[in-house]
């Protein structure tokens, strides 16, 4: 039977152009699908100041240089929403295609704080934007173990971190918990309830809760991520993240995965694109 | 005791400078280490067109970016030959540093060929370089696994690979020697000696060799590499390169590796930016 590609891409974020790149370049006969533009969870970071080779940079800007070396190399990229895979047929809400391999490169989404209105100020993510907070009063709002860590990485960072975490406690690893509540510069509201963001010129500056007004010069927030993996029925994940192992192959044996989609300890631009790589090129090994 | 810094980064290539942003981003006290210009293997490349992010740029050129994303941050470089790491101390031809933590980023170097007279189209690596000779016919100097998967590498890109191999015989592994083999576009050349490069301005066009003259479009080396790690005694090492834990952490509590000196299966600078990303943050997490 004569596929209609050696390999489809699913996501069209940094992780799945990369990989495409990766394997066109090998004269593979590569399809990237997504639903949305180019360059995925890219497209809604302000500033990236990580990502070697860029001084500073947008996000969106970074995504449209990645999506430039797609087009350049003759690569297509199809719209379409998966609807589910199924020996070697990608279903779209549009079409379907046959496919040797299939890399998932879906990506996740932060869960967001409502009622933000977009305040310029509020991060998702402390390893990125830290920075930008250097001896300032920051907010983290959360308080699982992903939070603490935020926690203590912005302590480091700023002058002050308050904690409005709506539980009654914290949850989390002991040490972790242990680490936060001797940290000077941590301040911890528990029970606390978000009533109004204050703002001016589209920046926030103070937080009134149930517990109080506070004052700061930025927010995080680190209420965890969404993985959208429930229409792979028969792959294997934990908390919906896709498992792959080293070679970043999943439990079926024509699917690999890569990027923010797979379980693994560190979610940052440049792991995807290593994970993207070793993904294509192990793909292009199999063909 | 107070220590000189937090973390010691030892070479000031892309894996170095990656783990230098992400730690003084961190706010943690970190010094490069180098006896040569920041950059390392970069500076070797001509053109890199699979780094995410650039259509095209130059080895040379996408150093100097990282560069001065490193003395934007304000990151201190050192100049200085690592002698020996002992005890929390990196000595080096000129002084000695106390660190608390210490990463390994030196890298490794191509093992040349000789009399090769800097020509413009031999390569060290195929899958770097492979898209330049599209249809093309190119020679490929080795015989190991290595060289075995780039010439089947190659094989898919190009319209004819020759091998040429001073052995009796491939080495590597049967499947490999098979799928080569088989190729219908790999010539295979035994016992071959090659005696002279024959250019025109500055580009090889003729091998000629005591089996014979071929003509090319190319030419890649795969001879091996060379970890320089030898000064390195106490760290747990497979042919010289450095093997870590998923933390990119070596045998020794406070010294960690990342980039091309640790035993793994790919080497790219997606890989390296990666490896340097995760040695950073694991680094930071246990100051």
């Amino acid at each position: 039977m004569k596929l209609d590609f050696d390999c489809v891409i699913v996501g069209a974020g940094i992780a799945g152009m990369t990989a495409a790149i990766y394997l066109k370049r090998s004269n593979v006969n590569v399809l990237i699908l997504d639903n949305d533009a180019p360059g995925g969870l890219l497209n809604k970071i302000s500033v990236i100041e990580n990502y070697p080779g860029f001084i500073s940079i947008s996000g969106p800007d970074l995504a449209y240089k990645i999506y430039e070396q797609v087009t350049n190399l003759g690569i297509e990229i199809r719209y379409g929403k998966v609807i589910s895979i199924n020996n070697h047929q990608v279903i779209t809400d549009l079409e379907t295609i046959t496919t040797k391999k299939v890399i998932l490169a879906i990506g996740r989404k932060a869960r967001k704080l409502e009622n933000t209105n977009n305040l310029k100020n509020i991060s998702y993510c402390a390893l990125c934007d830290g920075n930008l907070y250097k001896n300032k009063v920051v907010a983290l709002v959360g308080y699982n173990n992903s939070a603490l860590e935020e926690a203590l990485y912005l302590s480091d960072i700023c002058q002050k971190v308050i904690i409005l975490s709506r539980g009654e406690f914290l949850k989390g690893e002991e040490t972790l918990i242990d680490k936060v509540e001797k940290r000077k510069n941590i301040e911890i509201q528990l029970n606390c309830v978000i009533k109004t963001l204050s703002s001016e010129k589209n920046i926030l500056n103070k937080i009134i809760t149930n517990k109080g007004e506070f004052l700061v010069d930025g927010m995080f927030i680190a209420i965890g991520y969404e993985p959208n993996t429930q229409f792979l029925k028969d792959i294997k994940k934990e908390n919906d993240y896709i498992i792959v192992d080293k070679n970043m192959k999943t439990n079926i044996d024509y699917i690999f995965a890569c990027g923010d989609i797979i379980k693994k300890d560190i979610y940052q631009l440049t792991t995807a694109v290593s994970e993207a790589t070793i993904a294509a090129i192990n793909v292009k090994k199999e063909l």
